[in-house]
């Protein structure tokens, strides 16, 4: 089942791509809390369809908050946030019902639900339900952000094109940071961001699509975030973005590196910065046991190739139960790591306020 | 906090290094079932130290069961498996306690724990609390094992050596795989392990320690496990894994090599095999929209190179806040990859398993 | 926190009697169960307000489902259901928001929402809020109702007018327990609900209002629904219906006359019908051990009387820290029972299936 | 399932009365707790065997604590404490193992586990599985306590015997309530405790048995525990009191009174004391909209009568399905009200800790 997260809050996320509305509760949230819509629809104008190098679909992902938020302020009970599902051309889906369509959930939701599953456009499975999780993040976020916490991204893999890790000096630099979310493709090293786009175009071109990693960053955190096993760190934040669509990796500090290390070479020395301690290293991503260090909290997330692409490929077709090919046409986009990034730092600062709360955090 | 896992199973863990005992409770286990506990010393003794290559201590990991399980039956009520600790030379720690050994959770233990931490040997953060979970896995395991269910891991990567990935002949010859569990090396290619026999070995001299990446399949799982968002069975699994000490990365299929394909590359085609409904490939790993899809599930973790290093290293003392330098000895294991596949094998066991109850798994 | 109720279910609330909208997510209904709209209107009538004896407000408490539900049938992923607010007169209540009311949650709700509570008509503790409950149990109703369970409740007691208990006789008469919700006052002895009706009125006339105690019955429960400790049946049944704004009391079987009995005159002595092991009386309620033994499961409710009441009652300005006297007016029940026993029945219909899908309900 | 409870604490208990061993994992105790060991082993004599009037059973409820406790402090990390099974003569029970004892959970107990359950002496349904939920709770009293709560209970009715209910006078002096768990047969009224105890006797004569009500009561809890709907106070207190065997019925401040109540004389006015607002009765029970007001919050707990009594009854034998009837002989109390005090005390305690830590419970 569960459609829920968290231990000191809860979110609980519903809807279909076509259905009526699609939204999400989240309680827990401390009263008192104020909101800065302005930049809520930011953070959701940034998941948002229609971007250059995106779909071209236009919707307007309006948020109508209907509990919890009473003079300007959340309230402290249940926030329940809905977004009517307005430009659904369901047409576009229905040639191919019957036609599984590779590496989307179709067959997998089909024997799940035992044929009863809402189909059209990728239905409970669509990445649109990234929506109301963008909105229920952006809402922690501003909680993090007023308590001087920073949280960014970069493409640091786009198909071939690569650029580099996150070092120190990102970390110190924070408004250079902050920037990263106003970029369409953020990336650190100048002139990777054209090559990437270049790349993005010969996807859509060839009808098909890429992938990548992004490499995303929270500083600032204190130390004592998180739990030893179940409630680590990096389980909460596992079990968050993993729930993603697209999603299939996720390392923490030098993640995938450390295999190359020796044990001398990977751990991070302990120091002192006043009567701080700290790492002069950060190959553990900030993590130490399950709980936050205080130093960066750093982690790479692999996203597929977006499954849908134009290209004709084999298939079957679950009426007739024979072999047959499938050509996918519609709104589509080629990478979908764009637009997934606000949806994955919103997924993220929710799985890491809940350990922050049941830390201590208060407002 | 919680130190719970499941949703149709739960296991509470507990314990410290060097405390009077650890162990867990098991609620959910379907009544009636008979468990094999031979196999389950079997499984305790492949995490257990005191192995060649690994640590020279002698532990005996004998499990009680306090209660659940009567007449050679699970009664359905939770299961209670308790180790005493019996071997503990706390000597050999209290020298370095107020010395942060890097890399290990002295740290953040102290800073959640504020100074109350049973910080001897690592206290609740020890691998040695992994033995409990073997063990609750063992039982899990028997479980999947009569539904046909084969788990098998090899050694992916060793420091610089390298195993080939999993292919669709290992499937197909469940003996061959089965069979890996008794190898102290498992690897697919022959003299691969000799060679990271050899590179322990060094690590040793050196007074040094070696990660890896572990590539594990769960065979004959049937479609229908897990759940969109929060329980998708990456999302359990995740949860699970990255609960084990030393873990920092997960990947699911074709996971950190996604980016280098396009689409068309990295789907899935779906076929027939008589009337059932496989894909041609398998990079998602048996799993799409969280769910699984019949297709062997297919994930590597990645475990960091052994914190515990005899080399002399940087750190702080906390007591006095001043930087000092730290050589650790004591009984450690050069790679922590051999003990830590039986607790992999056990932990991917027991969150399958909760999926698959919640499913319909009926005995 | 938790506005989450449910183990292989879960219900998520939200919403205040005064905001944009109320609702409820549902995780977990079977996909493919067909959903009779009439019946779940019905089930809403019964609780809404506007019946004679209650509230003259017309309210029309329409459910929009948002999700999960597709041509006709349940998809299985969650449900949602709002309801707008439409008919609000805040003025009513905007005049005393300052002046707690006597044994409403004005108080309580200040102190832990930190005074940014919507305190409009109560806000989410508002009577209102359980519309979506009923809603969702109305769902619940009709998964059990196809299995030949039926849900009845007639009022034991109000005020000084008192009921004869359900007995036996009424348990093997379906059809007559079954017209029960269609009665404005359900009672099973002729005549007492005249009575009854006659006292209510006469609260209204003194600018009072009364209390009482429903009898609530479930008949045909298969045996082994519960678990022993926390989610026995009784602390499922608890748990949810302490939930419901006005519940100070509740009792399973012979309840609160058990201290007058010996054990020999409670004891259900156990017999056979056929093969099926039954118990001769039921002095238990259908529950031993926290688990259903097939017998019905009967409960009587406790409802404080309707705090608002017209008559002038002493309390504290909680602007000024005065004392003052305050009068509420507004559209009040002088006798919240009958609005409570649709909600209360849904409310019991949700614990019972959330133990039943887990006991192995299928459809 | 659920062998848990809590929200910001957890408690998993295990065990059956005639197995190896019972026990209790508690997560969530704040770390640098200071345990009065000779407090804990106190509570454990109030609900152990072997005191007059009680069962003549000799066992000795030590209570080994493997971890979480290190130095004379509790760690932060899950404690768990178990205690050995010592003093077991199953063959008591053994001659009517296929004998369902009436009012017991024999009967559900087999349906649940399907015939795999430890009958032994009630096995998990034994009452003696409270001593582990005492051991808990007499750890968050001691939270408690140190917070100037002060938790007690007297017994309100015993068979036909009464006592008055608690008043304000009581509450204001905490020595002489404080007082009433030295007595083995705590009332308020002189006199009634000899009656009681005569009661007791002649059920024991009569080869029969007695139950009744115990009222309760927590003073100086402050405004703001617990939540609205399925975490109110009273849904908390109710899922965890309706764990323990034998409890039929609950109700909180006036309870069953309410109903011959009108609203005017059931609202507990608000007024001033000093700054503080108070209400000038407390028929709520200190509770309004599921959260404390600061008032003390009382409760009323029926216990139905012994179920083992000694006495011929009609039962069914399970192997022969045949009627038979059955005489209970064995160490079995009359009245289980003495011993299940401080068991209902503890099990009060878990769910106020739980949701005070959860209202932000400071050490």
């Amino acid at each position: 089942m569960s459609n829920s997260f968290g231990s000191s809050i809860k979110v609980s996320i519903f809807g279909e791509s076509h259905g009526k509305g699609i939204g999400i509760v989240i309680d827990g949230i401390p009263p008192g809390t104020s909101l800065d819509m302005e930049e809520i629809k930011r953070q959701m104008a940034r998941r948002a369809p229609g971007q250059k190098l995106g779909t071209p679909r236009k919707e307007t992902d309006e948020v109508t908050i209907l509990s919890g938020f009473y003079n300007g302020y959340t309230t402290g009970t249940p926030l329940c946030g809905i977004i009517e599902n307005k430009n659904t051309r369901s047409g576009d889906y229905d040639r191919t019902a019957r036609l599984l369509r590779p590496s989307h959930a179709d067959y997998t939701a089909h024997v799940k639900y035992k044929g009863f599953e809402d189909y059209r456009g990728g239905g409970h499975f669509s990445g649109r339900i990234t929506a109301p999780l963008t909105f229920a993040g952006a809402i922690f976020r501003q909680l993090l952000e007023k308590k001087g916490i920073i949280i960014a991204s970069h493409i640091k893999q786009l198909h071939s094109i690569t650029d580099r890790d996150f070092n120190d000096q990102d970390f110190s630099n924070p408004q250079t940071l902050g920037m990263l979310q106003d970029e369409r493709l953020p990336v650190l090293t100048p002139g990777v961001g054209n090559q990437m786009e270049a790349r993005i175009e010969e996807a859509r071109m060839n009808l098909d699509s890429v992938g990548g990693i992004v490499e995303t960053v929270f500083i600032n955190l204190p130390p004592g975030l998180g739990d030893p096993f179940f409630e680590s760190l990096e389980s909460r934040l596992a079990q968050m973005i993993f729930s993603i669509p697209a999603v299939k990796g996720l390392s923490f500090g030098a993640g995938f590196d450390f295999p190359s290390m020796t044990g001398s070479q990977a751990n991070d020395s302990f120091c002192l910065e006043g009567e701080d301690i700290k790492t002069r290293t950060n190959n553990n991503g900030g993590i130490l046991g399950g709980i936050s260090t205080g130093m960066p909290v750093v982690f790479k997330t692999v996203f597929k190739p977006t499954p849908s692409i134009s290209k004709k490929q084999e298939t079957v077709n679950m009426d007739s139960l024979t072999e047959e090919s499938i050509e996918i046409h519609g709104r589509h986009d080629p990478c979908v790591i764009l637009r997934a990034i606000p949806a994955l730092e919103a997924a993220a600062a929710i799985a890491v306020f809940d350990a922050w709360k049941e830390w201590g955090y208060s407002g």
